[in-house]
């Protein structure tokens, strides 16, 4: 008599690849989003799917660069497979609510633009209902969705070819820095006379003095 | 006869500890900061004696977020270490160009500053110099660097109590999406008639019409 064996995963097909040219199953890359992002998001694991249809069709050996058009979710499934990330300069968060990631080739400025497309959830209710925020978030239909996500594949999202102008593509160069005259921290002198955290704080993060 | 043995590491004692309790020695923090932000840069090295720093000082099973008021280096020792990604929310870039992050409790808003203090580099002469940015990068002082920072331990920062406002406590909910009428996608619908990416587009990222 033979032990039952587990029952293997209904889908092992790759979800994405990362940029050392790892593949990742569904499941192996979700436990990836709760290790850094702390839970299973969908709009990471649908990121991941971006930046693997962005990445399979950029040309092999390129150096590239990233811009998320959003900063949900977006920028983790860049760091866990592109070598960009929101402190090495080479991921570019900018916040205009759009689901939709860039990869550009640095020196060129040639990329690929992946983005959610509207159109295209319609045979996909779950998704179509998180993507538009018209249902409350429900902790019982987040495995549906997660299901779904899976599902659909490549099959929710729109490809385009696209060309980073040139003043993005040249790196701010280091500045030399100057010692603000009322915090006594360094900041880039071409700031001005006093730092930006002088010059904003006071309507900004701290409510009262900071205390040593 | 034995075989020579490797020569072990002359200081094994942890450089930062991560929000799940595991230490990191130097060397082994180095080879993280490699894998993740792709070269051993300084100011991530740095980056985490100052999460290191903060984070030891937190009561313990506090929840926190974390802001750092530079987007160099800085945010990638807080992904490294901390719960807070730039995707999950938890972790708010704001580029004031200080060298300085704070962690606080997302409920009260108390926490802890700690930044790198100009007065405090005096005796660390390759570590000021970096800091300043009054040499060019030199390859060949860069181990010379490093080890320095890691000499230095916890004496180049300074640290403050602090309190976030409540403006910033409360995260931004969920906002129902609208079709942008000129490109198509969803965007948040409060931000206007329009999408951010249509308005601000033909000034912006890309060069030419987007191709599909």
């Amino acid at each position: 008599m033979t032990r039952p064996t587990e029952e293997p995963d209904i889908d092992t097909r790759p979800w994405c690849r990362d940029h050392r040219g790892r593949d990742y199953s569904f499941n192996d890359f979700l436990k990836q989003v709760e290790s850094f992002h702390g839970y299973s998001a969908p709009g990471v694991v649908i990121g991941a799917k971006m930046v693997d249809i962005a990445m399979k069709r950029m040309p092999s050996g390129v150096l590239f660069d990233a811009i998320c058009e959003s900063s949900k979710c977006l920028p983790d499934a860049v760091q866990l497979l592109t070598p960009c990330t929101s402190g090495n300069g080479w991921l570019r968060v900018v916040p205009l609510g759009r689901y939709a990631l860039t990869l550009y080739d640095k020196q060129t400025g040639q990329g690929l633009r992946v983005y959610l497309d509207p159109a295209r959830t319609d045979p996909f209710p779950e998704t179509r209902y998180w993507f538009f925020g018209v249902k409350p978030k429900r902790k019982d239909k987040s495995d549906l969705l997660i299901q779904e996500i899976h599902l659909a594949q490549d099959r929710l999202y729109g490809v385009q070819k696209v060309r980073v102008k040139p003043e993005f593509l040249s790196k701010e160069p280091s500045a030399p820095r100057a010692i603000c005259p009322e915090c006594g921290e360094a900041y880039p002198a071409g700031h001005g006379p006093t730092c930006r955290g002088c010059r904003l704080e006071a309507s900004y993060f701290f409510l009262q003095e900071k205390t040593k």
